[in-house]
């Protein structure tokens, strides 16, 4: 156990900013879920904890990872949330990969385009994670995943995915071009229904804003188009539960 | 176009409150989706609006229900939502059903078993409507289905759902000994894939608490209990995104 200085602990509250994040190279992991999975992926490099017995707990559990007791007030001022946490962490932030990295690891892939509300994006991650997605991709103006909004929305799953980012429309047509799989694109009209297609042997399945659907065209020869057959009248599912509706008719 | 008082639009900003609506038997609807969806379904009494351009709109639309100009600051104070609306209804507190005339005139439905969060309740409506349920049954300690964040959260689809209420798990057990459904039970181990099952005919999928999964232990004998195959490690979907799966399976 270990004793923090008051500059340190205030620099620390400012990592819900952002700018704040990539300045500092550093993410906050609110609550026992997100430092759990953070934990088993090896990406927690300090705790924080309110009182005495939860830092021998943790103190107890991880030997090498300085356990600071700040007290109530301070774990308040360090979380983003107002519902009172037992353990704050730490943590360097993610690495992302290219897409030919990904591509040649990972058979099913989840492909956020643009998805910019924080909760959406973690719901998507989640989802994924759970129905055997095993990487994420990044493209266009998406939430930033560091951020505690979209940590709490994955519900601590952003740790168990590989990460990375599509610079280009045109990057994805190169790597789509020497890996085998096929980008699968949700549209609103058109597509076939997820449960009469093959399910592909390996995918990236890209998801868009609630709504205005993927930016990306794909090849019209090689993109699958899917359309979930819906209820008339009813304009469009959420992001995520379109996500879970397509990942469930496949498992 | 007409006037209002004062202490009438004070009243109706309490409508938030969950007493208040039920005292006075009404419930708000902000923004344009969820107005368009409640006069759709002609549960709308009185509309609000910002200007009298939009109030000319709604007059010129809806000839018989009073359209009251109300300008941008009571709108704001009318709303529980911060973004400015458009437009506000008012309309009547839905009538609920008994679990027998739901079950009489609906093949697919919705159980709603306890789902505490608002967010979640609302989330599980629209994805139902989505996917081809049309009725919603409440059971247990469900959130306040009149709710300004419920209807957010449904996108306005519970204005297209029939809605009923179980009173207790024993007159859920004699309307399903009269009526051909299945109880769909979802459980996080031991029950069977949803792709492996032949879809019930008609059926009662019960949600409950993200986790705690369902409080109805269902005739063993009869009930239909799912389990999602999931990535190992994975705690659990969301029970939004869990409805969604199945109902994908299911298309």
């Amino acid at each position: 156990m270990s004793t923090i200085g008051r500059d340190r602990l205030k620099r620390l509250a400012r990592l819900s900013d952002g700018k704040v994040r990539r300045a500092d190279g550093l993410q906050l992991l609110e609550g026992r879920r997100l430092v759990s999975e953070a934990l088993t992926a090896h990406r927690v490099t300090e705790l924080f904890v309110r009182d005495e017995a939860a830092a021998r707990r943790y103190a107890g559990m991880e030997p090498e990872i300085p356990v600071h007791c700040i007290g109530a007030q301070d774990m308040d001022r360090l979380a983003e949330v107002r519902t009172p946490q037992d353990v704050i962490g730490i943590g360097p932030l993610p690495s992302l990969l290219g897409v030919d990295a990904i591509l040649a690891e990972h058979r099913r892939i989840l492909l956020l385009d643009g998805v910019q509300d924080p909760g959406n994006a973690g719901s998507l991650v989640r989802t994924g994670a759970a129905l055997g997605l095993s990487a994420v991709l990044l493209h266009g103006p998406t939430a930033d995943i560091t951020s505690p909004k979209v940590l709490r929305a994955s519900a601590g799953t952003l740790f168990r995915s590989a990460l990375g980012r599509v610079e280009s429309a045109g990057a994805l047509d190169d790597a789509l071009a020497t890996h085998p799989h096929t980008l699968v694109l949700p549209v609103v009209h058109g597509g076939r229904s997820p449960r009469e297609v093959r399910v592909p042997d390996a995918f990236l399945l890209a998801l868009g804003n609630e709504g205005a659907g993927t930016s990306l065209a794909g090849d019209p020869s090689s993109a699958l188009r899917i359309t979930i057959p819906m209820s008339a009248g009813v304009e469009s599912l959420n992001v995520a539960a379109a996500c879970a509706a397509i990942l469930g008719a496949w498992l």
